[in-house]
């Protein structure tokens, strides 16, 4: 079994991280610890590992003898990722590479249900979500993962606003979970929408995945109900010929700007500093959800010019329209032969650069989903756009309040669901995740 | 970028083929050309590509130069199903091994839309599939699979009873497509089942699956609309660390005792022959689809032992309870120290056996699924059961009527959407599937 690193990890440029998902500066890939990985290769020979693969390739007889276990590991499902990072302070799935699937959801405390209960709740997840994560199954499986490797998987908790009414803890709600403004695009679903708890799943195995939402599920028994449950997906690592930003449905690519890892402030502008209030939230971050359905039956009668103009970057490659390649930055302020802006002055990217909003920056990790169709016809797809920062009034909100009045992709957007969550460090060795905040 | 060969498929078993869905003898092999894995390897040299494979396992730095895409090739996106078998007469998806993902979608024909706007439909469709299946994209593409590879993409035509009355070929509707019987336990959704035209849709990346719908759907245009699509999805490749037969939600092994292509009958059974009566289906197949929710909460309740006599099969390895490996066939006349059968009675896999239904076998090529929660709680969730056969009343009718009365598993299965299409050969050259029909 290897551990997932930089390159394994699945599509990824090999310039600037392009989902902020790549964790490529030492401190972030230390937290992705290549133990197993070097167990694999010791035992098998890296000779082996590379006949393994090869030999799958290439198209080994299948009445040729089994092979050794070992020889034919691949990265996929062997690739694992630490439920507690070893340098890092955040949990996993903030960072880690998008997994292929992924399943956001909300579960309410069950009434009655209150800080006792909640913290016994998130001891047993955390115990659940490291077994998982290591690729161990929990007691009285469904046995839905046996046989695949971890997968990367990755499980996330977080805690809504009302989790703190519930819990007799409003005292420590931090001022970052106050419920995020109305947008004048917004059409929420309350029932889709908050929680007290939220559960990100990521996994480059869909059953994996599956598995591990039914076993958190169960973990819930009396204490939390289910309240929202949303199923996504991103590009399966190797079906790209080499790493790459991920496609949405729209086609675009999209993560090229995130912040990366290896900039100078990107810990302060993902992570929760010192001085942010909340010493139990130093080092998580804030997660705003949002399920954002695209119009793509109009989207896709646009000309591809017509599209490129509302992003500001090209289709095909995600340079700017300014020129270069998808890591060259755009050049806001250059104008075309007819004196405009060359990057439209909506254009979604231009909008939502830092240069606009006084250098606000989060780091957009979204899945896409496709729910089937709707009553109308249209396709009930679009991103469920997760982003992670230190500070959600500085980042989301500045970002989508401009977004909001006057950006050209809004027009094909229908923010349908919204969340925000604090998702505070990994747990500690011998307690879990929120602990600080529960026995505190 | 390589075809798909046996051992490329994704989870296998080394024995028997588990899904019915491994070509594994040689005129299946055959089918999926090599062309392009060979001119992958002589460009790039058998080393290169290991190397590739092996840089990306073991984690080179982002920051070295981007490697030669050639060598970084892996197999997921690379694997190319042909859309115009070599050898064999069906069209892909059938023998293909399982994918990913998979969408399962019908369609009805436009109000005034008769035989020759079907023929134009089917032979746009034709030319899709076929570009989309070899990786290229079709004309005003909407971007989304671009950079990846064909990922295994296959696209399967079939037509429902109804497409006959409305393409004034009623004559030419083979008996095989008379409707299904009830069962008992059908709680059938009307606008989820049946449909002029159905379109199975599998791929090892859910862009690239994601993609086709959206192509295929725009190909209809004016002359056909969506009457139903659901999302399936098996393990992806390479998530086992051998190759596996797939489990579904239940966390069965599932496909065990498929009918295996190098079975001396598997042709005759699975697809239809000189005397079935339409000429135009000779060398196509008949496909059965349920969608199958699974009462997970009920299920997950029952322990260990109380699942394995429902099936019949143990849990883990898959191997009958008569004893031996997963490939150990069943001794369903074994009996324990109590004089009862050791296979119980009622156990799924005794009653649907083809010793138990007068040799009747099919080919069951199935998706998981699993739309969220319902209203009540529950997973919304199970199996889309797909199976092929040359005659569906002598294989899934005779197995279903069985398994309706009597069987150990029903009570945790609903029957909600229920189809019956005749899939016909695959197109010849210059022409498009279902031309003999549409033209003949
Ligand atoms: C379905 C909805 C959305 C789509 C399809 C979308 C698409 C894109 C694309 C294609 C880019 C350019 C490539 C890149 O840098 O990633 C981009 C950039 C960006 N988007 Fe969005 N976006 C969506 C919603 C949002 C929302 C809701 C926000 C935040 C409120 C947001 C914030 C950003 C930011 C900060 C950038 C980077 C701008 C830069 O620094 O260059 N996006 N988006
Ligand atoms: C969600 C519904 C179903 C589940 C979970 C399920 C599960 C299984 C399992 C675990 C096996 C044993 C392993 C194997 O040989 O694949 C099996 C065998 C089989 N099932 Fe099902 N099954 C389902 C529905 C059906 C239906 C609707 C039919 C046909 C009407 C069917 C026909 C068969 C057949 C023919 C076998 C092979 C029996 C043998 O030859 O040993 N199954 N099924």
């Amino acid at each position: 079994m290897s551990k997932r690193t930089e390159q394994a990890a699945g599509p990824r440029t090999a310039g600037p991280e392009t989902t902020g998902a790549t964790p490529a500066t030492p401190q972030t890939s230390l937290e992705l610890s290549r133990r197993r990985l070097l167990g694999t290769v010791g035992a098998a020979g890296a000779a082996g590992l590379v006949v393994g693969g090869a030999g799958a390739a290439i198209g080994v007889s299948a009445t040729e003898p089994e092979q050794d276990a070992a020889k034919s590991v691949t990265t996929i499902g062997s690739t694992e990722v630490a439920f507690r990072p070893a340098r890092a302070r955040h949990q996993a799935g903030i960072t880690t590479p998008l997994q292929a699937t992924g399943h956001l959801v909300a579960f309410d405390l069950a009434p009655g249900a209150g800080r006792k209960e909640a913290a016994a709740l998130l001891r047993r997840w955390s115990r659940t979500a490291e077994e998982l994560m290591a690729g161990r199954a929990p007691a009285a499986d469904t046995g839905v993962a046996l046989d695949a490797g971890p997968s990367s998987l990755t499980v996330t908790f977080g805690f809504g606003h009302s989790f703190f009414g519930r819990t007799g803890l409003t005292a420590r709600r931090p001022v970052q979970l106050d419920p995020l403004p109305d947008f004048s695009a917004d059409a929420l679903d309350p029932k889709r929408s908050n929680g007290d708890l939220w559960v990100q799943i990521g996994a480059d195995d869909a059953l994996v995945a599956f598995h591990a939402l039914r076993a958190l599920q169960k973990d819930a028994a009396d204490s939390a109900r289910l309240r929202w449950q949303m199923n996504g997906f991103n590009r399966t690592p190797g079906a790209t010929a080499r790493p790459m930003t991920a496609r949405n449905l729209m086609g675009q690519l999209d993560g090229t700007n995130n912040p990366k890892p290896s900039d100078k402030d990107f810990d302060e502008r993902i992570f929760v500093g010192r001085d942010a209030g909340q010493e139990w939230m130093r080092g998580g971050s804030y997660a705003v959800v949002r399920r954002i359905r695209m119009l793509l039956d109009d989207w896709e009668k646009r000309s591809r010019h017509e599209q490129e103009r509302v992003i500001g970057r090209r289709k095909d490659d995600g340079a700017p329209l300014t020129g270069g390649s998808e890591t060259t930055p755009m050049r806001l302020d250059a104008t075309g032969p007819d004196g405009l802006p060359v990057i439209p002055s909506n254009a979604h990217a231009r909008i939502a650069a830092p240069e606009s909003n006084q250098g606000a920056a989060m780091l957009r990790r979204p899945f896409s989903f496709h729910d089937g169709y709707r009553e109308d016809g249209a396709p009930d797809a679009g991103l469920l756009f997760v982003c992670w920062q230190a500070d959600p009034l500085r980042a989301f909100t500045q970002v989508q309040r401009k977004l909001d009045r006057g950006d050209a992709l809004s027009p094909f957007l229908r923010h349908e669901a919204s969340g925000l969550f604090a998702v505070p460090p990994a747990a500690e060795p011998g307690g879990y995740v929120g602990r600080p905040l529960l026995e505190g």
